[in-house]
């Protein structure tokens, strides 16, 4: 692996827009990097495909963002840093962090029972990525997956609150807190942390025990401030400046302001965004 | 346009598998003919994206068909058919039945006062494709258009009754009905005729007058039996003989069985599914 400079900025990978909680994760810990975000807009989002699919789509992206001159690969995306992690470390000449490993860490930190839930896309869930990095740190911690596909529609809908995302959250929920008692449960999507005031007021509706929250791309960001600082690649930070976000997407723009901005947390009408064809 | 066999199969195109509802209805009125579905599940949903990405995609999978020797294409899709018709009509050597044209005819015929309301996906409602095709018919319809994003993903989930797809749908169709006054309403996505029961029950509460339901793949179906009729393109039918159904998806099956079992209302599990790589 060459070695990359440190001025160099971040790339971050994701299926679609909801990685942007992620970059935006990113950039309140670590405000003087600049960010490369590219979201697979054309082809989001890849919860519901094959692991070959996946791989396919991984690929391509990744090496797009190679080409920019990133000093590291963020993966954002749970499914994708669930099948195809591998890969991209074997093919880019890069550091590649993915989401799950931090995610699996914090919440078995989190957790004192070793009573684990996650709560993800179908194919993060197929994938068994949450069980094994688990198991990978802890041999006390016990995995109960669950998909929970409406989750994603329901966020990029702006339903985030009132009856509707309610009543999925505990439909979903209510088996998984009675059959595996569980104390943290992992946000194993990017979209979920928009909806974690629900899932907080159903989990603490639902559960006898309290039931600690983990947000994978919180711990992603926390881990990658360790590692750029380990390996000496922390970007020279201003006081009061701000490192660039620069966003690429593989459809057409259209309603991308109005729902990347919910991701983000902030308006996204000032940010330069270009649309790559892959 | 060269002339084609009536004994060649027809080619079903859809964006993923909810097109099965078109094919179903087309072999309830055609049960002499073979049929060929492609179903793009590797970039499923198409209703979210732009117009050229869909474009891109359809003319991608029409010449699959085209090149498996069928007498016809079918396009499923609402939202191909809203955008990328007049493409595959100029592009194939074959005759393209879109199902937007028969469902604005349909409605205009079931509608008293001509107010009509379109249930769809974003993309299919952004192209004004319903609006101009019903104002081709009549002069006096005046349609008004509904994006219900959750729908597919509610019945991909298979959530097709109970509270929560009765307050999905309630909230999509609340302020239709308050707004827009309508009379007949028109399924414009091949997922919602498994929401049907739900969609009824909802307008017959809030509507203070009676709405019909139009499902644009039922009149679809009806129109290329005419269409096969008049060009005496239709397939010999041996009375007691169902026609094959053939099923191609661009993804690996995965829980392919028990989703196109539904969308088709019968077992999937002895057909043949073929992944095809495009």
């Amino acid at each position: 692996m060459s070695r990359p400079s440190a001025s160099a900025p971040i790339g971050v990978f994701d299926s679609g827009l909801g990685g942007l909680t992620v970059a935006r994760a990113i950039a309140a810990s670590l405000p003087g990097e600049t960010l490369i975000y590219l979201g697979d807009t054309a082809r989001v989002p890849y919860g519901t495909r094959s692991a070959e699919t996946v791989i396919r789509y991984a690929r391509t992206c990744g090496r797009a963002l190679a080409a920019d001159g990133i000093k590291l690969l963020v993966v954002a995306c749970n499914t994708v840093s669930a099948v195809a992690l591998d890969m991209l470390r074997v093919e880019l000449d890069l550091p590649v962090l993915g989401v799950i490993e931090p995610g699996a860490r914090a919440a078995v930190q989190a957790s004192r029972t070793g009573r684990i839930g996650v709560l993800a896309t179908a194919g993060t869930v197929n994938s068994g990525a949450y069980p094994r990095a688990v198991a990978n740190v802890s041999s006390k911690g016990e995995v109960t997956q669950l998909a929970a596909p409406l989750l994603v529609p329901l966020v990029e809908e702006g339903w985030v609150d009132g009856e509707v995302p309610r009543l999925v959250v505990e439909r979903y929920l209510a088996p998984l807190i009675e059959r595996a008692d569980i104390d943290a449960l992992v946000l194993g999507c990017t979209h979920y942390p928009l909806v974690r005031d629900v899932i907080e007021a159903e989990l603490t509706r639902l559960s006898p025990k309290p039931v600690q929250i983990v947000d994978s791309g919180v711990a992603a960001a926390f881990e990658l401030a360790q590692l750029l600082t380990d390996r000496e690649l922390r970007a020279p930070h201003v006081e009061g400046q701000r490192g660039e976000l620069r966003l690429k997407v593989t459809d057409r723009p259209g309603r991308f302001a109005e729902v990347a901005s919910r991701f983000l947390g902030r308006d996204v009408e000032s940010l330069a965004v270009q649309q790559i064809d892959l």
